[in-house]
């Protein structure tokens, strides 16, 4: 029987970044296969049977004979992580529902019906650009054709990577089998703001996920020697970029609840004494009202199109993903605070395979504090303690349902 | 006897960057140095003997036998590229000294002291940020041991490229036997603004060169999460980068005469759903007065500070190379105008290893028409007619120099 933290120090050399620091553990790379593989031994090691379904999702099945696995009750969360990334962003959650498998045979729970610890691939989006792309191929609400043709950055396709992987490209999508398994999802993840330390809890049920979407904005104009080039004769991208960026600040602030970010920007060719022919930046966008967010996004586009016009460029806007804000299931929201007396609910700007599935099935999120308030950063933190307190509270909720 | 257009288009091939467009040629990649042999190739074909000198210049030589090396006639330029680049930057002055070689043994030209024609490594400095690095460790102006700890974007030393490519680490730096054997140095290249569109002629002669340098701004904030960090809780180092490329254009616009370009800039980790913790940006200016040039950068690091500090971030600037404004060599422009009978004189804002090198011994320059006035760009261009111009200029002006 394992804690949570001594799950996690078992990975804790996998797939460290040192030049950002923190951890990359992008989609089928190296490290997240070999996170892949850790978790399925650990798996193995509890006696859970472990399939990969035609979505590259991993499930760890504790069947129950002769009840079968449609309705089953499933937790679980991903182990692929942002560039330079923290530790407990996805490893938490299925650390620590492996620590509840233990924690529930440890009380000698008998199951009525069979759960499974599930592993999501691509959460972060960080390698094919869609974030819960194996949450959206599972439900379908993303078309398997885009899905295969999305490239890294590489140029490899998700379809290569895939097969790489070991899976047929021609299987992803909507999977009703894996799909009608799923009685109740329950995703616990670390908190990724300063919601819990505000609330001085140590765990929380999830609420709601504000909406958010990603949208890559290309700035053309023309590249040229930045020696021979007189300023007056410039159409330089890089300006106009700017432009965009404390646009897009400036829209997040007057909007309240929004949250505008550009954490992504290239420009080509990106010489130092080269002026930029085209500057690609990428453009991520939350609200709790999904007419505010379009609205925010209409609103930069404006301001993009001008600011782009004025320095002789031009800017084209495409939408890489959206997600509207989801309320998770109101019974199993209820049915998981009685479980636990009396935790705050707490919603959340973060997006999670928790909130693609709840469209499909009853999806709840637990959130483990975060004593930092940092995510998508090596700061990112939970207290041992604190990750014992959710491992024991996702048991309690496991338990309830089970 | 080969034209400078079919010498070039022989090379048509080597280096294309299909997602950039036109070249990229880093020093010692692939691409460079196949483009190494072929200049290997091409000059021995000429009966030209090809060595390679400490610091990786390529010499072809031209021996008048019984004269010796001792103050030879010196031309050449550069192999490399600036990522998607065009295809005369460097290879027109190459091929023209080649073709200008044929040119002067067809007119059975019997020279008075040896020519070389010869090839800097490094010229763009775009794979380890500092321009003219052979030319500046031949004369000194750049110490070795900074040289050798270079880094390249993957983090390999200009040490290991170098030992890669074939040669002793140790033997970097100055080179008085080289340098002993340059009595005059005269670099043909493409003209990289509309200098010489403007003047209405296919070549000019070089007058100076803009003082210009390179630095590095490090703006330091702290990364996040996109979604679940409010917009009042933010440090965000990309909102200081945009104030800070707006300020660089800004500062360049109120001063006469400089150019201010910043072309590359790299959100660290650079995610789309990650505030980003660190964004590096490199900043390139140009002015004919160094004082201004310096001022003009205490400006920007100023404006800098102020921008950095009001988003909760820090920044530090760092000079990674400066070149001061150079005069080429009155006497031996006067003979090049005298050979070239009225073509006009005329300055430029690129950096040369003909620069570098007229602080050591007596250099000259030639300008080739470009009738796009666009370089650093696959849209650079040479007419035919214009390169062969140039050639046929290179050789009278070699012809009465030797």
């Amino acid at each position: 029987m394992d804690s949570v933290s001594t799950l996690l120090d078992s990975i804790d050399g996998v797939g460290r970044d040192a030049r950002r620091g923190g951890y990359s553990r992008p989609v089928y790379s190296a490290a997240e296969s070999e996170l892949r593989e850790w978790f399925t031994a650990e798996a193995g090691r509890r006696g859970l049977a472990v399939e990969s379904d035609r979505n590259g999702i991993l499930w760890a099945w504790w069947d129950v004979p002769g009840i079968g696995r449609r309705g089953s009750l499933v937790t679980g969360s991903h182990l692929d992580s942002v560039p330079g990334g923290g530790a407990f962003d996805g490893p938490l959650g299925v650390a620590s529902a492996l620590a509840a498998v233990d924690l529930l045979r440890g009380r000698g729970v008998q199951p009525n019906r069979s759960l499974a610890v599930a592993v999501f691939p691509e959460e972060e989006g960080s390698r094919f650009g869609v974030a819960c792309l194996g949450s959206r191929l599972l439900t379908g609400t993303l078309d398997a054709d885009r899905a295969r043709s999305l490239t890294d950055a590489d140029g490899t396709t998700f379809a290569d990577a895939s097969r790489a992987a070991g899976l047929d490209p021609a299987g992803l999508g909507r999977d009703d089998e894996a799909l009608g398994n799923i009685g109740d999802f329950i995703e616990l993840h670390v908190e990724q703001g300063r919601g819990l330390i505000d609330l001085d809890s140590a765990v929380a049920v999830g609420s709601f996920v504000l909406g958010h979407g990603r949208w890559r904005l290309s700035v053309r104009g023309q590249g040229n020697h930045a020696g021979t080039t007189l300023m007056a004769d410039r159409a330089d991208p890089m300006v106009a970029a700017a432009q965009i960026v404390l646009a897009v600040r400036e829209a997040a602030r007057r909007q309240d609840g929004a949250r505008a970010t550009v954490g992504r920007l290239t420009p080509v060719p990106g010489g130092t004494n080269v002026i930029a022919s085209r500057v690609d930046l990428w453009l991520d966008v939350r609200h709790p009202d999904d007419a505010v967010t379009a609205a925010l996004v209409e609103t930069i586009h404006g301001k993009a199109q001008k600011a782009a016009a004025f320095e002789g460029c031009s800017v084209t806007l495409t939408e890489e993903s959206f997600s509207g804000t989801v309320a998770f299931d109101p019974a199993l929201q209820r049915g998981l605070a009685n479980s636990l007396g009396g935790v705050p609910a707490l919603p959340t700007g973060a997006g999670h395979d928790a909130a693609v599935l709840a469209g499909v099935v009853p999806s709840a999120m637990l959130y483990v504090r975060n004593p930092t308030g940092v995510s998508h950063s090596p700061e990112e933190y939970v207290e041992r303690e604190d990750a014992d307190a959710g491992a024991a509270a996702l048991a309690d909720v496991l338990e309830d349902l089970l």
